[in-house]
């Protein structure tokens, strides 16, 4: 567990390992915000005394230890409880998206946050630097500020997916005009199911964001309340952003299946183009091959006349000369046809 | 029917067969909460009796008996109804989810529940050990509690059987990939019908379980109102997981149909391939086996020709040979379209 | 039009002929509750003299005599008009479903009701058997609950026909997955029309029925409003249950579509299995079928081996395991697909 | 400009050249009511002189100007002014519908209404006529049942185009079953383009009728109300329509794909059948059309058989029968795939 | 930077290259109105300097930098902010649309309008040139007037964009009469994703105008409202057109797909039954060419006959015959399936 300690003029950070020592530094009021950040939520007895020394509600320990929480924002009088899905960058899997659970509880003075797993450059180190180097007002803001600040970077971490998601989409769309891809199919098909999974993260969290702007909690400060409105907006914008992704995804199935049709449709000219010239050519080949006794006048005379052969050859030329003049004629032949 | 009667100290657990037993437990006051949980509703006389001794309402006694309502809640001030269906697991058939009715009524100081069949190991279990073993607060808790209680009880019922679906799709998609199978096709329809079970029941539960949320009947405590949001939470979730469902559901039609658009492609243009190479060919070799009189010089003087066989033969490997450049050159042989 | 007037110990009952004859007996103010069953709108004399007696607004008579409504309700201060559509069985037609105007006016102590036929066994059959038979409470309340029970007798029509066409669609399932119907495809493109014919009429009845159940008229007792409540329902669950056959129905459109797409991956299969192998070998005989002079020994010298013909022949077979066996290897010929 | 000045005695109908006479008119009080109205809307001059006789807003001109208004209402205090779009027949082009704009001013005592285009037989015809006849009420009313009248005469021209459009879509699906039609895609996509046509002017003009109705300005006495509430019910009636008949055109596409996909099904079945019985059987007459030199005794031998050819023959009739008995194995053959 | 500052009489228009020169001309209070247009907003000290002079919240300030924002109106109190998307016709590339960032602080007596980039004859100019010819009211009222003139122009520029789109999906639906083309597919996707632009900026639009026209800020007179809200209008219209061009770009992939079906059958049908008529033809034909002993009289005694070649060709029309009797009768070539 991280405790970071502060107030305009001072910082205090440091590991702890016992809930007993961020209760003594809760209660020494040294600092006018305390954080802490708990990592991972496993430990079942430290979420029982934070719970105990907090005055948390059953429901509340409860909702951060099962890490499958819709995002929302609860109002316990004491204190405000935040759950929310974060998006975390799987170098791993191929998946893009998965989504862990960041919880938040503030209370008067303090902020303790809780994430399934915490990394060396998780999305809060940079709410840590601020702090550290007083960057902009949060040092001299109370815990609302704090509390507003680490769900602005929890919201900002799923910009950049969606921008990799949007490439992707572009990228497919451009290599379908080439050529038609199952692995394509199939990427499109997860980008939808990541696309669903932003968007399960970002509807609810749209609500909880513009709950805690509304409610009047006097844990948070009017001066406060202009931000969570700028967290509102960009929460909608990532709720537009997706949306819009997802109709293009939705496009790009249309078109794959419009290209398909097209494609089909040429291959299958071609193949009747083919056939229907050379099969009746075939079939006059094959009638002057039988074998009929030609010692019968009324067998093959053809056979036996003297320019037989280059004449039957002219018919042949000829009936195929008509089918393509046929095929030329309904269109198949032109040259819109051959980019088609 | 089993009653249980119960408070802070005391648990009095047996099976009752009249509804005079019950409502001699209920007018004795001895216990705080009494519970009495009627297995099938089939008996008419047992449910006026109830309804005699309870003062219910001719339409309450009509919905517990027609199992086919919609989730609701309706408060008739001496009373709430709650009606509700909790999935049930059906092992014989291949449907996954059957959905059956669960009602139940809270009365100062009772509840009775009502469910279709009574199963060993159904969804009230859980409560009914909490209460034998004093497990969380129930004991201690009022009637409204232990509705909130079964109410939570039958939800939760629905998360394992959604995640069973989920599974089924993620197989099936699986499977796309590899092959087309109209079976999954019909699976696929199946598990949609499902979801669509689901939501029937999910959509009014979450009205009802808001209402009864936000209502203000003096037969539900305040502090047992913030369980209630929790079990709202919980029905929202569960409607958030059906729709991402349906949505996936939906987008693998959409694969299976790209896909077999894809592969119908890919078997076309083998077929096209094989069919334009050698049908001239055949016509050609046709022609040399046709049945001229060869005695007049005109006629096939390629015959007779001293290395005219060769000949043949190379220009129909010269017919080949162009019309497979045609096909590289179209991208029907390119390695990218081998993979599609 | 039928009279029915009726307290809670009397009933008269009796056809009249004229509108005077119902204006007697409602001024007589001898029964509590006075209905009049008129059968047919076409009369436009009686609807007026209707009009006149009982103060109806010129709007209500238009909308008796029009029956293309949608359904509402419409409170004019000394009387509410009801306008619904009751779904009529058509014996005659392959059409399930069509929909007759119900009108009804209540006013105080009397219901006038307008149906477009009236035959035997219609819809308020069973209301007035109830009557006949001082079945329930119907005898002793007032108009109102004879409205009620009207309108409640109307909208059960609905349930067995989304029964049927439930039941419809599921035999189109069943038989979809054996063969491909061009007559399943009409039905059920007319299973979707029917079903867009209930929903028109059930939507804005919802609304109607609410209004006349959140109405505050003095026409209706508080008594009775929660039986409409239970109308209301009923009304929702007519939505629910065509919104779900709705999804439904479309689904099997998309089934279809994938089993088709499957089906012809088959057949094309077969084709190109069978055309690939065949057509080379074809070839490779109508080489050895070509008359060059073999005198020359360029020409087909093949043909003048001892064994020339076993060899041409294992040439031939080696041709068609090789191809199947690049089919075996491409999976076309694999057992999965065969089920495909 | 056509002005009709009328009360419940007198009728003053007559056509008038300059906003002067209508002024003067109306600055006389000699008639309750003053309706002029104006066609086409091109004459900037007679707007500017009319805006400033009857103070209307410099925006209300320019929406009067500008004809490609959405439907709305708005209330400037001392003037309602309505937009709407009426359905226009084109006889000389093959699209059913074009809505032209219809705007009307209403102050007090008079109402003045802005056509595009003023034709003979126009939609405002019929309440001239009713002005002329004193039919109805309409004499005897004010300002605002004109306005009224006028709004209905408009809004009752879609009934009949949207019919016309159904009847179409009826036609198409009859059509379809029989055959597939490239100009039955076409016409579907341009009934469905004029569907939208209407939807665009009849939902915002829902909104725009029940501000109306709704809107407590003086200039509209309460009488009226109830007719504009009638006019709601028509518009809500035709957005009913629309949708419907969109969801029917949209169904046409499902189906005429589904039917679509079962005839190719058909065709490639009749091509699979016809080619794999044949195609073998070619082959087997092309081995032995082979010139092998049958002096070998290997060549060949069932040549010089005695009974060769009619056992070849029987060989090829046994390879046709068993082909055709695989295809009825696997139900192409069978009577149920004849009707497909 | 260009400043104009202008009351009913005066006007003054030039270039300012630092905000002190915009502060001088705003603490003189000389003229009504200030309005300074701010063409790039990547220069970060002119901002923080207009920051600092106007009293511009940090959010304010970084909203304006960064140009992803979604078109909002927030009310600061001091002043009112503005973020909206004008379109920008590009003509370099092949993308219709893209929507720059317009911001604009309405304040007491000035606005401050940012543009992403400033080129000559951008949206602004009309605006500028009423302000220079005093033309309509501009000159005579407030800096809320002129913020909404601004407005209007932007949204103005959406208008022909969306005529332009409709264009050429009507162009598209032409084109796909007479044939299928993938640069038409691609051409419908890239169109659709315009839309998809569009729509994104408009539907925020919408909200921000409305909660403009119904804020009750002292910075915006009542004579201004009116003019908000008929640019509600014109956004609303925007979305109409939007939206029904969305409509009808997933009408023409509908058509498209139908389109393609409907071709695909002709081809193959023609395949077909040119395969069907000539396979067994040629099947006949190869039986008469093998090269059966005829010493033997049961082998080809057909060959031997005198007429046996007449007499086979006849055999041969008499199939050609039947199998075109065939089709004729399944409806394949009649005259309606060759316009299909």
């Amino acid at each position: 567990m991280m405790l970071t300690a502060y107030g305009p003029d001072t910082v205090d950070e440091r590991r702890v390992e016992s809930v007993a020592d961020f209760a003594a530094v809760l209660t020494a009021h040294r600092h006018p915000v305390v954080w802490l950040d708990v990592d991972g939520v496993g430990d079942a007895a430290t979420l029982q005394s934070l719970g105990a020394v907090l005055g948390l509600h059953r429901l509340t320990l409860a909702d951060i230890a099962n890490t499958t929480q819709r995002p929302k924002v609860e109002d316990y009088g004491a204190y405000i409880f935040v759950v929310m899905r974060a998006p975390v960058k799987c170098a791993d899997t191929n998946r893009v998206v998965e989504c862990e659970q960041v919880s938040m509880v503030l209370g008067k003075g303090f902020v303790v946050s809780f994430q399934e797993r915490h990394k060396p450059g998780d999305c809060f180190g940079g709410v840590r630097d601020r702090i550290r180097q007083a960057h902009g007002n949060i040092r001299s803001s109370g815990a609302d500020y704090l509390m507003y600040a680490l769900l602005d970077a929890s919201i900002d971490g799923y910009f950049p997916l969606i921008e990799e998601i949007g490439e992707h989409l572009d990228g497919i769309e451009e290599q379908m005009m080439a050529r038609l891809n199952p692995a394509n199919v199939r990427r499109m098909h997860e980008l939808r199911r990541e696309l669903l999974t932003i968007r399960r993260a970002a509807w609810p969290l749209r609500d909880a964001v513009s709950s805690l702007h509304r409610d009047l909690s006097p844990l948070i400060a009017d001066s406060t309340r202009i931000y969570l409105r700028d967290c509102y907006d960009h929460v909608v914008q990532i709720i537009d952003l997706v949306e819009t992704s997802r109709e293009l995804a939705a496009g790009l199935f249309d078109m794959q299946l419009s290209l398909a049709s097209n494609r089909m449709n040429q291959v299958m000219k071609v193949l009747t183009i083919i056939t229907t010239i050379f099969i009746p050519l075939s079939f006059v080949a094959g009638i002057y091959g039988m074998n009929f006794d030609t010692s019968h006048p009324a067998n093959m005379p053809e056979t036996r006349l003297a320019y037989g052969y280059p004449l039957i050859l002219s018919i042949m030329l000829a009936i195929a000369l008509a089918m393509m003049w046929a095929f030329w004629h309904v269109g198949w032949l032109s040259r819109e046809n051959k980019d088609a």
